[in-house]
């Protein structure tokens, strides 16, 4: 109990200290030996607060190279709890539901605060989809990666962090017709280019466009039409 | 390295057993007798993967009275790494961008959706918070109670697991004025309102109200009126 409680307050410590010194995902932080003495506590405990923050992918510990920052930054793998839902369809349906809510938004953030370079990787993901569906792959992955740029392109971490999570839930793609693909690069299209021209209320409109579609064709086994 | 995949895939089959026989949490699982025999592994490798899953907030091991389903369903005690973040300043304006666009959306949801035993938790939830504040007392938990039980009257799965992120987050009340505390009483009784009379776009309308009250009083030391 006491060694729990001494590993939880050390990687805390651990914590503060990666926060003070504004270290990046991917930085190397000092050995287990320093790291030991400047906390004040044994090798065990260092090891197993380390072991900890590993968990919580806020630090990643390589094989014979040292420990780092973790590039995901403290972002779990599951952050809410998808892998528990037995019920995939109307999980897809619920993040569907949030993403009509808030890529719109977002799209029209990213059109008002994204940087050139910033613009030229959201082109290269726009291509990088095209290419899937012109070679008849799954273009799911490719697609998350779009959604994500677009994201990070408001300049606010925490949608940042959030796309992805909810993105990755909902792979609905394997089993596009030509024509939702066909409209997919439109979109996608539609959507960068008024990201690029920083016209923020077109950016809203065509990503909103483009999720309903989705959300729609999802539906339409089930409409009486 | 072994060991360690066969914890890893033990876990993964105990996760399909939970999600199979639907266990609600807080349900208790086997012992770990039967689950070692269940899954054809020894009692070293189950507990090794019944820890992996508490450290995931899928399992609780409560000493002495067994294994259950935790109560956290899976959701990380900080799923989106907040703990990183050395701006406390600039994450809580990313979390208010964040609330902005989502919660008036999700009360909207909550005024199509809500039953009447959320309705009655809802109105308990609203006068926790004016209690509080008759009492001179930090109602920042209270507010994050009303909000988070909206979220869960969307009958929305992620945006009920997605609230409680979001508003944890931000804790701003601590400085709020006399005016301000009535500012807060009067909204969330007309956002109360709103969803008990089913009026989609005035629970939209008042919830939006609510937070740009928020984000603009907050910013407002700033104004150079």
């Amino acid at each position: 109990m006491e060694t729990k409680t001494l590993a939880h307050s050390t990687a805390e410590k651990l914590v503060q200290y990666i926060r003070e010194q504004q270290l990046a995902p991917g930085a190397k932080i000092p050995t287990e030996y320093e790291l030991a003495r400047m906390l004040g506590v044994g090798r065990n405990t260092l090891r197993e607060a380390v072991r900890m923050l590993a968990s919580r992918n806020i630090l990643e510990i390589r094989q014979g190279a040292g420990t780092f920052v973790c590039e995901k930054m403290g972002v779990s793998d599951d952050p809410l709890g998808f892998t528990l839902v037995s019920d995939r369809r109307r999980l897809t349906d619920e993040l569907m539901e949030i993403r009509c809510i808030i890529e719109p938004s977002i799209a029209a953030l990213a059109a008002r605060n994204a940087t050139e370079q910033e613009l030229t990787e959201l082109e290269q993901a726009c291509a990088a989809v095209e290419q899937c569906i012109r070679e008849g792959q799954d273009f799911t992955a490719a697609d998350q990666v779009f959604h994500t740029i677009i994201a990070r392109c408001t300049h606010n971490s925490v949608m940042s962090n959030l796309i992805p999570v909810i993105t990755r839930g909902v792979s609905v793609y394997a089993s596009e017709t030509e024509q939702e693909c066909v409209q997919t690069v439109r979109s996608h299209r539609r959507i960068l280019q008024a990201i690029r021209l920083r016209h923020e209320a077109d950016a809203q409109q065509a990503m909103l466009y483009h999720l309903l579609y989705n959300s729609y064709r999802r539906t339409k086994d089930s409409d009486s039409v």
